[in-house]
């Protein structure tokens, strides 16, 4: 029997556990092409709330009764493709479900055996390629650059402050926790990181950034945001990865204008999604692994088991109450 | 004897008479190296109410007591340059003055046979500069985008405008009076143009830009912009030229957060200031000059007379009392 988390109401703010609905169904039959995919980790990632609302985005959104939105790695148990067989591993957006049917063109094969297949969600999937590509296209970085990344301990933020710190540039993080913010000292060798709990966040980036930011890799949005931008350096880049502290309120988000700002100091703020850069994956993935397997590059896992746990822990997230790349495991 | 207006006071919101002062002094001796000025045009600017408040930019702000920024047009009375001779017509910044002395090196040499020695103030000035690197370099612009732009009527909208249209685009403009609306449309070719005051700009934005808006050129920030912004389509481009309808408010200005917006996009937005594409002035106006020979861009100029009327001809451009390119001249 399959299991699946569908839709079951479109939340006001914060989700609540009756959003969703867990249901069992026939492990569904394949048609020509397809593949069947055993879900061995879920990714949770914070764009899934976006996709519960009932607004204009970059995709369509949820419709009641629908499973949840999501990328798992699994292993193909089935298959009606010459392209996958069976036991192979593959990463596909099946969803929030124990087992999953797929048009085998759209799921990406795995080796399991250059490294645990978990990071096929992570450091060497989309998490990992959109830190690639976020930073180093959208930021444009140059040596000696003072930059600063939001959710500093996450699964993107970390990636980001690591390929920073490659290319030379001083980082400052900023994280909701001490455990996250030493993390981010002692073990991904940041140069700062800011505690927006506990600390002022626009008096420590004025200490820790005095010649302004150059960069600013933001994915959270709000007031941290805020407090990061009144500090610009001339020639500032700011890439808006996620807006996390915006995706649960009830009423559309106002704060300070940008505008003025971003012009006094000849500055750029550009919104960006990672599936612009589909047809260079493979140079990130490339890059990414070198990086991974020199040391260069560590990352972190927060690893969750068991299919009843999805939504408490998707909630959670939304909380940053994770440590690293949240993955939910059904196996 | 040489007239001068200087900064009296700071104001706090709109400026007011009383925040400049008219003073006598005699006309100043040359140093080696520089020119006498005697000012025949004076350009007023929306910029120069940033310079008069006591914050952060992108140059130092004026100390009470100093002379009022500004570019003129006008003719060299006295030289002690070998590069300038006396009778040779410049523009130069020397400030809200009939005369004033200036380092030859920082003036600009016009040809008076060529055209009005206005437009060197205008089209074939500062304002074109900013509406042609702006536009072209900024916006990135292809034939067939709908671009929108704010202070539609103005020195440099009234030009980006036309420049649109030059590159095969559809123009949507905003204006505020059905005089400057009509001016649009029909001298100026523009597709369509709101009245912001009379009309609802988010509704005629839908209405005329069905398929969102590729690109906007911002001169006024605010509620006029996110009604525009409210509407992007996939791939934006916002240049951020000026904000004026911010530069009076007495409190840093609140509105929606743009963030989320850019992000769903994969908009940018960015700040510029002409003095970015110094090295390529020349090009900019062998264009423009092109341009206005062929016909092909049409400007407008709004003369006013008189030295003592100076400040209130500026707070009326701040409240958009002025059509066309505003100049005040003295001779």
């Amino acid at each position: 029997m399959n299991q699946s988390w569908i839709l079951n109401k479109r939340p006001s703010g914060y989700p609540q556990i009756s959003d969703f609905k867990l249901i069992s169904s026939d492990v569904p039959k394949l048609q020509e092409g397809e593949v069947l995919v055993e879900s061995h980790y879920l990714s949770l990632d914070p764009y899934m709330r976006g996709r519960m609302n009932d607004t204009k985005s970059y995709v369509p959104s949820l419709k009641l009764g629908d499973i949840m939105t999501g990328e798992v790695v699994g292993k193909v148990i089935s298959t009606k493709s010459r392209r996958i067989n069976e036991g192979d591993f593959v990463t596909a957006h099946i969803g929030w479900q124990k087992y999953g049917k797929i048009d085998a063109s759209s799921v990406r094969k795995i080796d399991p055996s250059l490294g645990p297949i978990s990071t096929s969600l992570g450091v060497l999937g989309m998490p990992g390629l959109t830190a690639y590509f976020g930073f180093l296209d959208v930021c444009s970085p140059m040596p000696g650059d003072t930059v600063v990344v939001s959710a500093a301990s996450g699964a993107v933020g970390g990636i980001v402050g690591q390929i920073a710190k490659i290319m030379g540039c001083k980082v400052i993080g900023i994280a909701g926790s001490d455990q996250k913010t030493s993390y981010c000292v002692s073990e991904l060798n940041f140069d700062h990181v800011i505690n927006y709990k506990t600390e002022n966040v626009l008096n420590k980036i004025n200490e820790y950034a005095p010649g302004g930011v150059d960069v600013y890799f933001d994915n959270v949005g709000g007031d941290i945001s805020d407090s990061v931008m009144s500090h610009l350096s001339v020639g500032a880049r700011i890439a808006i990865c996620g807006q996390i502290s915006l995706y649960n309120l009830e009423e559309p988000a106002m704060g300070a204008r940008i505008g003025s700002t971003l012009l006094i100091n000849q500055a750029v703020m550009r919104g960006f999604l990672v599936f612009q850069f589909k047809s260079r994956y493979q140079e990130g993935l490339d890059k990414l692994s070198e990086w991974v397997l020199d040391g260069k590059i560590k990352y972190k896992e927060d690893i969750v088991k068991g299919i009843d746990k999805v939504p408490d822990t998707f909630i959670g997230m939304m909380q940053g109450k994770n440590f690293g790349k949240l993955l939910v495991t059904f196996i």
